[in-house]
C-alpha cells in the first residue's frame, strides 16, 4: 500500500477501503507520510466527499491514533457535549453545573479560543484563581467532589487530528462535512464520551451558514456517532444574531451568573435547557420524566438557586475566588467606553454575528494569533437584537474594553464601523427565529 | 495576497488571476512556498480545471521561472517539436535531419527516458562516441555546420515546471490537462520556440488513452500556444499499438537508420512526413510548396540519400562513430534470444502498447527510477503488427537483450506473458485505423 494510490483513488471518486484509511491516519501520526501527500488528499477529500463508512474509519482511527480516556469512574453513562462555536456562546460554563444538579457528571475538555472570543477555558481564567491546567490524575478527585471538572490540560487525545487541522488550516482544507464531522468525533470519542450531544450552530456567525448545511454537518456526526456505538443528538441552534447579550469573556461569565440565578436571557436559556434535557436522558438521570417535565425542572433549576449552588462549588474546586456576596471574583472590570447609536428608526433585522466577532476581537476579546493575549475585560453588549424597535440615536451596542487597557482609539472606530454594518435597520418587524431550529438524532 | 486565499479561489471553482498565478510561481521556484501548499493546489487544479487565460499564464509564468533560450542565430523561424510519448516512438531521430535538409535549424533539447523504453538523448548514446552532454555555448556553432544539434544538457529551462513535476509525481496530480499543457508548452517557449509542432499520442500506449482526450490536450497546448504568441500545429497519432518495427534503445537506431535510407515501415513514414511537413512550413523554408507537393518532396529526401546524408553528418558533428561502410557504429548488439509464439490461428486485432512497453522495460530497455542503467541491446521486435494474418505457431515477437547482458529467466517470461496479453487475436481481419488520426492548429 503506497499513498500515492490513495490520494489517486479519492482524486478518482472512489471510496477509500478501511486499511486505506488505517494506513493514512497511521501514517499521520508517525510522521511518515509527508505534508505534501497529505494535503493532496485533503484536497481530495474536500473536493471528492467521503461516505459514512470512511468518515466513521477516519474517525475511529483518528481517535485511537493517541491516548484514550477511561471515564469509566463517572456515574452513568459518559457524556459529553460539543458546540461548532459562535459569537456569544456562553452555553458550557451554565451548563455543567446545571446537569451536575441531576447527578450526570462530566469531564470537560476545553481548548483555548482562536477568533470571535476567547474559549470555554479563557473564559474559566477570567475569573480570579480558577485552575484550568488541571492534571488528567486529579480527574476523578476533583469530579467525585463536585460532578464535574474543566480542563485545558488536555491529554495527548486524537494527535492525528491534531496534525491534520494544522494542515488543514494552511492550505484551504478546513470547509468539508467529512473532515470536520471526523475532527469533531474523534475527539469527543478519545475523549472518553458514550453519548454526545452536539450543539450545532446556524448562521452568519457560525461555520455553517445555512440550515441545509448545519444539517448536513449534524447528520454526518450522528451516522459517525451511531456506526461508532455513540449515541449521538444534534441541536441545531441560531447562529445568525450573536447568543445572549454580551460577548467577551468576563462580560459573558457575568451573563453565566445572571443565567444560573435566575436572570437569564430567553435565548441562552432554551438553548441551555434543550441540550441539558438530551444529555440528562442520555446519562440515564431523567429519572423517566417526560421531556416536556424534564425541560420545566430544568428551568427550575436555573432560577431556585440549585444551578447557582454548583457553579459556585465549581469554581471554589478549581480555586476560583468568590466574593462574601457570594459573587465570582473577575480578573478586571469591563469599562464601558463607547457606545454605538442607531443611524435611523425602525425594527432590527438582523445582527450579522460574524461582524460582531470581528469587532469584539478588534476590542481584544479575542485572539488572531495562538500567541496573542486576550483582554478579558473587552467585549460588547447588546442593548438591542432582532425584533426590537430603535429610535434613531438609541444605542445599539456597548463597546468595553479592560479597565487598564488602551486599545488604540482608531480600533474603537474600527470595531463601530462592523458593529454599524452588522445592523441592519428597517421599517417592520422581521419574522422571530427561533433559538433552536431543529434537534435530530 | 498569500497562498492559503489562493488555494480556497481554485477549490471554489473560480478563475485566479493572472497576478495569483504569478505570486504561485514565483513562490514555487523561490522556495517560499511550502510543499504542502502546492499540492493542495494542484489537487484542486486537477479537480476543478483551469480556463485558457490561466492556463497560459501559468505556461508563460514557469517559462519565465528560469532562463530562457536565445535563437536568434537560427536560420528562419525557431521550431520545435515535442511528443508526448509512446512506445517505439523513433521520430525525432528521423526528423532533425529530415527538416535540415530543407535548411530547417533546430536546437532539440531532450531528457532521458523514464519508463517504456530510453528517451531521444538515449538512443543517441546507443552510438559510439555520440557526445549528448553539449554545452550551450557550442549551440550556435554545431548548428552553423550541420543545421542541428541534440543535447541532454538542458540549461536551467522553467525550474517552476521541475518542481511541480517532481511535486505532481508523489501526489497523485499528474493527471491533468491544464498541468500537462503548461508543462510541456513552458519548456517548449522556455526554449526559445516561436512555433511548435506537437506529436499528441493516442491510445493503449500514451498517457492519453482516447481520441476526446488527446483531442483536448491537443485543443489545450494550441491555446495556449496561440495566447502566447506561438504558432502551434497538434499531429495526432495512433499509440494504440507500438511504432514501427522495433523499441529498445539500438533497434529502435537500427529501424531509424533504414528509415533515412529508404527502407522504413509505413507507419513511420506516415507520422514523420506529417510532422516534418508543418515543422518546413512553420519555419519558412517550403518555398510555397502545396501540402501535397511538400510531402512527396519529404518522402523523396528518405529515399534519394539526402536524409541519409544529414543523419551522418549529425552523428559526426557530436562524435559518434561511423563504420567504413557508412552505418553508425553501436555501442552493442542486440541479440534475439527469444521468439514467442501465436497460440492461435487469425487475425492481430490489437497490440496493446502499454503491455510491449512494460515487456520492453522488464528486458532492460528502458528505466524504472532515474538511476537504472540502460541495456541499450534489450528491446522488442514485432513480427506482426495490427492487421496482418497469423497461423498458430507463427512468432509474433523477438525479445532482444544486449550480447553481454543476462537478464534472469523469469523476466523473460514475465516479459512473454505480458506479450501475449498484448497481441489479441480474432477471427476476421480489424479495421485498419491510420497511424495520423488528426492534425489541429
Amino acid at each position: 500500500m503506497n499513498m500515492r494510490d490513495i490520494i489517486i483513488a479519492k482524486r478518482d471518486k472512489q471510496s477509500l477501503t478501511d486499511e486505506q484509511i488505517a494506513f493514512f491516519v497511521k501514517g499521520v501520526t508517525d510522521g511518515s507520510i509527508p505534508d505534501y501527500q497529505i494535503s493532496a488528499l485533503l484536497m481530495a477529500i474536500v473536493l471528492n466527499g467521503m461516505d459514512e463508512r470512511e468518515m466513521t474509519t477516519l474517525t475511529l482511527e483518528m481517535a485511537g491514533s493517541g491516548k484514550q480516556m477511561d471515564l469509566s469512574y463517572l456515574e452513568g453513562v459518559p457524556v459529553d457535549k460539543h458546540s461548532t462555536g459562535g459569537v456569544g456562546d456562553k452555553i458550557t460554563p451554565i451548563l455543567l453545573p446545571l446537569i451536575a444538579t441531576f447527578g450526570v457528571e462530566t469531564v470537560k475538555l476545553s481548548g483555548r479560543g482562536l477568533g470571535f472570543t476567547g474559549g470555554t477555558v479563557d473564559k474559566f481564567e477570567s475569573i480570579q484563581g480558577f485552575n484550568v491546567e488541571v492534571d488528567s490524575k486529579d480527574f476523578p478527585m476533583l469530579v467525585k467532589n463536585t460532578g464535574m471538572v474543566i480542563s485545558g490540560q488536555t491529554p495527548d487525545l486524537a494527535p492525528a487530528d491534531k496534525i491534520l487541522y494544522s494542515l488543514r488550516d494552511v492550505t484551504g482544507t478546513v470547509d468539508s462535512i467529512p473532515l470536520i464531522a471526523s475532527s469533531i468525533m474523534s475527539k469527543k470519542i478519545a475523549g472518553g464520551a458514550k453519548a454526545i450531544v452536539l450543539d450545532v450552530t446556524c448562521g452568519s456567525g457560525a461555520f455553517m451558514k445555512d440550515l441545509s448545511m448545519a444539517e448536513e454537518l449534524a447528520g454526518a456526526m450522528i451516522k459517525i456517532g451511531n456506526l461508532a456505538g455513540r449515541k449521538t443528538v444534534a441541536v441545531i441552534t441560531d447562529m445568525d444574531q450573536p447568543l445572549g447579550r454580551f460577548c467577551g469573556n468576563i462580560l459573558e461569565m457575568q451573563e453565566v451568573f445572571d443565567t444560573v440565578t435566575g436572570k437569564g436571557e430567553a435565548d441562552v436559556i432554551e438553548v441551555v435547557t434543550e441540550l441539558a434535557s438530551h444529555l440528562v436522558k442520555l446519562a440515564g438521570k431523567d429519572s423517566g420524566m417526560s421531556d416536556e417535565v424534564l425541560k420545566d425542572e430544568i428551568r427550575a433549576r436555573l432560577s431556585d438557586g440549585s444551578c447557582y449552588e454548583k457553579y459556585i462549588e465549581l469554581i471554589k474546586s478549581q480555586g476560583g475566588l468568590v466574593s462574601g456576596a457570594g459573587k465570582p471574583i473577575y480578573v478586571d472590570a469591563p469599562f464601558d467606553c463607547m457606545h454605538v447609536n442607531s443611524p435611523e428608526t425602525g425594527y432590527v433585522q438582523r445582527v450579522r454575528a460574524d461582524l460582531i466577532g470581528q469587532a469584539s476581537v478588534l476590542l481584544g476579546a479575542g485572539r488572531l494569533a495562538k500567541t496573542d493575549s486576550i483582554d478579558y475585560g473587552a467585549g460588547i453588549g447588546f442593548f438591542v437584537k432582532v425584533g426590537d424597535r430603535v429610535e434613531r440615536g438609541d444605542s445599539l451596542c456597548a463597546l468595553y474594553t479592560g479597565e487598564n487597557r488602551q486599545v488604540p482609539e482608531e480600533r474603537l472606530f474600527d470595531a463601530m464601523e462592523l458593529i454599524l454594518e452588522a445592523y441592519e435597520i428597517g421599517p417592520n418587524p422581521p419574522e422571530k427565529k427561533p433559538a433552536i431550529l431543529g434537534v435530530m438524532s
